[in-house]
């Protein structure tokens, strides 16, 4: 009943439970890119991860997302709204938090369905 | 199986999921208001959208608070505490964390059921 | 459906909704340890709230990590790791936070099933 994808010792990339999936905090792999393109890499991951959850962004629930400087504020949204399809936009909250190494910029977490 | 309550193109203000509802974070429309007021508000609003997903405040299962000042906590829980129906108390986590826009003090995002 | 364990005025300590449980952010109750020393107080409310529940650790879907200083990210997850069943990880975002009080160094806030 709980599946589990990318399972480290510390965390799972995606675990998924019934029919609602809960992803890790994803951050971007390039942090030589600023937060636009670090968004666009996290969602292109978020993509990926939802595809082998088999799912996709059309039933995310719920994203968390939090950027080190609420500053980027739009420059994340510049990449998330050109990403979520219309129609299907989760809900949504964007708080300011410093994250694991100061080169990332931004984390989103999400709540699928499949 | 999911439904999308004031859907936009960068969020939904409720998203249900079979039994479960994500709300999107809530903040105030009147923020010359103070911390209490601005939670009042945003108590409101959440009173609002659980009703229009036909559930009501009895049912959050868990809200996350975030304060743009940890030391406006005691603010915050004068208008929560005055708001949770009794017995039926969600979980709840409450941190620091810069919103938005610096006129937003309070934003609480919770789930619920139905 | 829903059953509320520990609930008080402003919080219950968990929420059952069908097969899925919420917590609520667990913090230390003697906080004059380090950040490693109140990350296994944590784990270990954790571990009890959740054999109140009828479930266990190897069956925690998401956690999402709150420092009130993230420089000491490594000694939270030397607790953390040392915890963690192989082969359960759970989703996991890690951020920085400041808490209800400066005593608080780490509070965690975990959704399970059972």
């Amino acid at each position: 009943m709980i599946q589990r994808l990318e399972t480290g010792p510390r965390m799972s990339q995606a675990v998924i439970h019934g029919n609602t999936i809960y992803l890790a905090g994803q951050v971007a792999d390039d942090t030589t890119q600023d937060v636009t393109g670090q968004t666009r890499q996290i969602l292109a991951a978020i993509d990926k991860l939802l595809s082998d959850c088999g799912t996709d962004k059309a039933r995310i629930l719920s994203a968390t997302i939090y950027l080190a400087d609420i500053a980027t504020f739009s420059q994340m949204n510049a990449a998330w709204d050109a990403w979520v399809p219309a129609g299907h936009a989760p809900a949504r909250a964007t708080v300011e938090a410093k994250l694991a190494a100061p080169k990332y910029k931004v984390e989103i977490q999400v709540i699928a369905a499949r």
